[in-house]
């Protein structure tokens, strides 16, 4: 199961429920090498934080030593790590050392077998250099194993469930079953990476990697492997989480992360050490080039440049494999904060800046820029910052001068906003535009039209102008804070609440009564989000919306969208909040849809009448 | 005596020799408030590393308890700190406070008689509303009491060294003179921070803070800040080191030592600890805001969000002290190894998207781009990266254009690079452009007239067509690898060794045979150092000419530019190369202008004669 909890650009913060615990994405995995330990398991989740790890199952099986261990005490046992484990499956050493010493069926039940929480397919290892017919066999191979580690999961499950109803009882340590990663391949061909995301997305499957990256990785083909990305994600179901294989340098982790990749995986910072270089959010760095330490990181804070150079060579390994790990740790909690805050976009814009060889994915992500915005939230808690010229390219902007064009027509009172261009004067305190620099001092205080006009002109920009037509139809008054004269609430002459404007983001939150004018002033499907007559008496009685609910909604609404709850019969059954696109609301089995904020309960309901 | 190490942009490694050592710059200084020490001064020093701090001569002297034991056990004794003290005048207390408590002589006395290391007059501050009337009248009052300020010590110098001849014993444990900072006012205009700052390089001083720039750093007017410096740098001798006085956040760090800023000190990491903040190289973010710790330093990868947000004020005040002290230290190491290995302009450029309010600061480099040319080393240990399109309007490209410009004209074979645009191929090894991406493939192996080619193109880029002319007559032979069939030397028929190219940056060292052939095509100036007489001997010997015996210079070399050292009667006395601009060869008392590689020992000298 997977929850998205917050969001900003593709970029998600979720929670992934596993046999040992639940994991919140994005979450970097370090890859633990059961014959080699430069820090130990338990370190990397005790003393660095790090939930999950990922080992080889393959490396596993291969050595009497380990197999036994881990099939007697599980790979948990074997690792001696509390947290979650993720097994690969030995695609990549297939691909490395070019035969594949195992069967996908014997590797996947070995997999089940040690108590792995998260299974890998032995997938097609699919390489830039394959033609595209290659890849197209890979792809196709890659989907039937997929297809039979599925119905083999399927069917363990079942006869789990029977074994648990037949015994009456739960078993209680008994290992449960893994989640499965169906990994999409299809080289350097973004049809083909799309074709497999697709026909993966219908099989039975908790996370979807994407695999057959790291050669693009190692030459730094940054500009292609978001174009694969991208090609991926447009086929898989937004529903299950997504790996990227081999990933753990923090260049590229922020754009991945953007691109709506939730796991990664990291031998780099052991790797890395091992040939004595650290990692940085700004690139790699050879220990023999530097001359202090660049980095506030626990090891080089109390650690000499010189001092570290001396030490012996496995020392040394340890301390670089520490920097690389705190630097790493450090490098997902600002993504994290970056998603909470919602300045991921500027901090992709950044990064972007820190190598040459990322600054095409400026292109990349400019050419995508309309796919993207789908997912662009309608407001975060901050506003918009440039970073320079590229941020007029953010897939948000698009989506927003789209809400913004219409309003600009005639309009004489606009002003210049960095990122956006022209925009009305009367938005200068909504989201994205509030607290621009740009905005003009007031000449004069602000006198009372000047709310009537900012009043309309949200509700324009938020939901159109019939919308707004009804929202301001039949007398209005607008309420105003008595202390500071700004604007409250827009209410009707008659005493009903219809707009309450939010002070964080300046923008309107829609009360019921407001919905019901928008109901009877625009057309279905605008502004609706319709839901399965099971679903209605909740919504009704204020509940939110799960997204299994869904059964259709207005292709134009974004994240955090205000939107009307309606049944089939485009009935009013309550006013909320999107926390999905369309796209999501349609593919998420679990999970909130819409947050509702207000239920008509006094509405004639089919269940209560 | 300040002492140039290594440079970038205007940006140096510096050694300034004071009582208690030497500090290496660009450095930070911590401010420690005697009378509320967040972190202990020994702390400071052991635990984070900094190897001076500062503090206020004017509290001190205004607390009885501090006063008598600054005075009876010196102003280390007082704060317990072994390193470097920089002293404060109070300058800044009758800013905020509206008052001046005290004479310019009598804190200056004072300051001396605690030993302070680096004393600061109590110069004027003039606030950025001042008009140019009055901010004129201010520069014109600190300029006054700066003259006295300097007299006065060169009195006190010439009082104790008579003392000394006169016991004939260095009196140990005496305290030495402090070294003088004296401030450069001048508000917000240009034109007069940059007259203040002519004025101030002809008095006795040490060090030049730029002052009264507080009220720019506060509402974030970078820009403006930016062109300060740039107007008062102008002004000052490169001699001496210059002071950013009250910049202490990382945001605008990297763009002030770019613009040849030494020294920095910092209230902030306590004064933003106290309201709940913390410094990020991003930016400043407050506690209650954050949901992750975005950081690898020590507080924040051994502690909890959460934890932290439940700590008790003054525990919680230390821990964001110390977290905002980590990253400053880890910032000022990255400045350091920045300079050293020459990507100083790329950390600026990428540091000055972290923040709307920088990026003005781009335009104001672009608008110096000139004069910052003249101090851009012509080569660094690494090639130029961009960061993006703002990076073509770094000040070395004007002066590389400059070279690459009669090298361009009808020729076919060029490729383009992403800061420079059009460069011959032939300079495709060679500094800036080595290893660049846009570099073609060959079609072909090199064929042996590239390397013809490829000789005369180098030298022509480095040493212009008459001297290449000179170097390549009288019939050459290139000196090839016979592994790798690279260019090594080029050779005359007859034997000589005129260019040795060098495997690191693909450009030429020059050989003594090769001055020699330069001398006679190239009128002087070009490509010349003069030297004093008194000098020749030396040089001629292979010792490196210090700046005091330089006589004149092309004013076209820059930095790293190789050279030919003369005398004045133009007799070729060495070769080498020049580590200082034009300008700093004239203003540097100290310190080596020109680091002879070969010296004309050969040559009849007027002393050997």
């Amino acid at each position: 199961m997977f929850e998205v909890r917050e969001r900003d650009g593709l970029g998600r913060i979720g929670l992934l429920t596993t046999a040992h615990g639940k994991l919140t994405t994005p979450a970097l995995l370090p890859v633990v090498n059961p014959n080699r330990l430069t820090v130990s398991p338990a370190e990397l989740h005790d003393r660095f934080g790090f939930a999950g790890v990922i080992t080889n199952s393959y490396i596993i099986k291969k050595h009497a030593r380990l197999r036994e261990r881990a099939l007697a005490d599980g790979v948990h046992g074997l690792l001696e790590y509390p947290g979650i484990v993720m097994t690969d499956s030995g695609t990549f050493q297939s691909y490395v050392y070019g035969k594949e010493g195992v069967e996908p069926q014997e590797i996947l039940e070995f997999q089940a077998a040690i108590g792995t929480d998260i299974a890998t397919l032995l997938d097609v290892f699919s390489t830039p250099d394959r033609t595209e017919e290659e890849a197209r066999a890979d792809v196709i191979e890659t989907h039937n194993r997929a297809k039979a580690a599925g119905a083999w999961l399927r069917h363990q499950k079942h006869l789990r469930q029977i074994e648990e109803v037949q015994q009456r009882l739960e078993t209680p340590g008994s290992r449960g079953l893994p989640l499965l990663a169906s990994t999409v391949q299809g080289s350097i061909y973004p049809s083909l990476r799309n074709q497999a995301a697709n026909g993966l997305s219908r099989l039975t499957a908790d996370i979807h990697p994407i695999g057959g990256v790291v050669p693009l990785m190692e030459p730094y083909r940054y500009g292609e492997l978001a174009d694969m990305i991208i090609a991926a994600k447009k086929g898989l179901t937004p529903s299950r989480p997504v790996h990227l294989f081999g990933c753990g340098h923090p260049l590229f982790l922020p754009v991945a992360t953007l691109l709506g990749c939730d796991l990664f995986d990291s031998a780099s910072y052991a790797k890395y050490a091992a040939q004595d270089r650290l990692l940085f959010a700004e690139g790699t760095r050879h220990l023999k080039d530097l001359e202090t330490l660049p980095c506030s990181c626990p090891v080089c804070s109390s650690t000499d440049v010189e001092y570290l150079k001396s030490l012996p060579r496995e020392e040394r390994q340890v301390k670089l494999a520490e920097h690389n790990l705190w630097v790493l740790a450090a490098e997902m909690r600002k993504l994290h904060q970056a998603i909470n805050e919602g300045w991921l976009w500027e901090l992709v814009e950044r990064r972007l800046r820190a190598h040459p060889a990322l600054l095409p994915v400026f292109k990349v992500l400019s050419r995508h820029q309309k796919w993207l915005a789908h997912y662009e939230p309608v407001t975060r808690s901050r506003s918009w910052q440039p970073t320079g010229r590229a941020s007029v390219n953010r897939a948000g902007v698009l989506a927003t001068r789209r809400r913004l064009k219409p309003m600009l027509k005639g309009r004489r009172k606009l002003f210049d906003h960095a990122v956006l261009g022209p925009v009305p004067l009367t938005l200068c305190e909504s989201h994205p535009c509030q607290q621009s620099p740009e905005i003009p001092e007031p000449e004069q205080p602000l006198a009372p039209p000047w709310n009537v006009y900012r009043a309309r002109s949200i509700a324009l920009y938020q939901f159109g102008s019939q919308a707004t037509r009804g929202l301001f139809g039949g007398g209005v008054e607008l309420v105003c804070s008595k202390k500071t004269g700004r604007l409250r609430n827009v209410v009707s002459t008659d005493g009903e609440h219809r707009l309450s404007l939010r002070a964080a983001d300046g923008l309107y939150t829609l009360k019921l009564a407001g919905a019901k004018r928008i109901l009877k002033a625009v057309r279905p499907p605008s502004l609706r989000v319709v839901i399965d007559p099971d679903a209605v008496p909740y919504a009704a009685n204020g509940k939110s919306v799960f997204a299994r609910f869904v059964v259709g909604c207005d292709p134009e609404l974004r994240p955090r969208d205000e939107c009307l709850v309606v049944g089939p019969d485009d009935r009013l059954v309550a006013v909320g909040r999107c926390l999905l696109n369309p796209q999501e609301m349609r593919a998420f089995d679990t999970g909130v849809a819409v947050k509702v904020r207000e239920g008509a309960r006094d509405l004639p309901l089919p269940e209560q009448g």
